[in-house]
């Protein structure tokens, strides 16, 4: 009688685009450090637009901080980033980790709510623009099957792609159901 | 010989109310953005009191921030709120997520420690009074059976409901054990 | 045929020190608060180092930052504390919970990357010198096994230890791989 060793908890990916379309006030830089460089104490709230992976579809918001660890000179900024992606009525997932301003990071999955409740794992967090377009590819575990809706093949990220038009002007075939503003 | 199927893991649910009865200096309210209405860059550290759900023990705090991410004319704020329910001797549940002056949300159940130690799961956030009285439902997984102590009928929410008088006067029957202050 | 209840997870120790050397600016002590003691609206964001608790290696950094919540006359300070351990390639963790500044305690670990993706538990906060020197244990659930060189007998906390002079100077033999900076 053999017995089942445990299996691997199941990884689901899921791919979003994250987008600075410059009117969301975002982010505000809080120059708290007293210095002109970049500098530990300035802070950076910040709310960006969310995009299905296919950028077909708005889903809604990126919300949260961007602490200023570390200025590298000729290479760029550390923070340590501690945001919330919004997914209309589906719910959220929490994130916290390193964005560095030059390089590619993964972040932790800390939680989330609806289809997300229960949410852990990790998020590859792939910088296209500094800080205006991003990738993001979650690798999720501990939830159930993601609704269709989310799920899909990217477009592979490059410097040129845009929302979809029909996305950006929220039509409601493009938005998901109370899409996160 | 019928293989069980891993069975759904359990949910305990865990009611507590959030109550700001003025006397913490809470919330401070930095008006980092430098404009005249709530606007992403205004940052809100706080911490308030926390009752069992049936008003009748006093249990500790909350602290953390609420990072205003949004005004909506006519309709109020939306926060990215990250904080902590801390439980005297019992240890501490942490959370992230929306608070939002106008509507009740769900947040993340990040973690925490204590008989809270490994719990995920997600948190219902019921404003009565913005932002003086909250009342929450935790549904927990992933920890040990919750003392009998934190269990037990809430008071409904209404406007009216008040800790008892000895959970105020924090009376030794009326609060837990080194409750948090 | 005996069924088999599910086991415990295993829990994994780990032993780190975090040391303030001068040398990172850190932490930044942001006055918001408007007061002259220590209140409520006061910000630390904060990044010092962290070693082996053998102090024969260089692991990475602290990155995060201490919320102000109460100030106790004669006995010192709560904060809340969000913040993540980089461990070189190896990855990190996040963590949240109160940080006082007279007593030690336990935080949440809320999630990691890397060889850390999927951590949760819980992380005693052992606090030897004020905020200079601190030492950690965390009892991690989730992961696979840490890697060899994270393992091992830390030195009892003491006033007087010190990462080793190999380790301060940052020699290959005396830092992991790519060690956080």
């Amino acid at each position: 009688f053999p017995v089942k060793t445990p299996s691997e908890p199941k990884i689901q990916e899921l791919n979003v685009y994250e987008m600075n379309e410059g009117d969301r006030s975002s982010p505000a830089f809080l120059k708290l450090s007293g210095k002109e460089t970049n500098s530990i104490g300035d802070l950076v709230p910040f709310s960006n637009k969310i995009y299905h992976g296919n950028l077909q579809k708005r889903l809604g918001i990126t919300a949260g901080i961007c602490i200023l660890i570390n200025h590298y000179p000729n290479r760029g900024d550390r923070y340590e980033a501690i945001y919330s992606f919004y997914f209309g009525d589906y719910g959220h997932l929490s994130v916290q980790g390193t964005y560095l301003t030059y390089k590619d990071t993964f972040l932790a999955i800390t939680g989330g709510s609806g289809v997300f409740e229960g949410a852990y794992g990790q998020v590859k967090l792939n910088q296209i623009i500094f800080p205006m377009k991003l990738f993001y590819t979650f690798y999720i575990k501990g939830i159930k099957d993601l609704p269709e809706e989310l799920l899909g093949q990217p477009l592979p990220p490059s410097v040129n792609v845009e929302a979809s038009a029909d996305a950006k002007a929220l039509l409601a075939h493009a938005c998901i159901k109370n899409y996160t503003d």
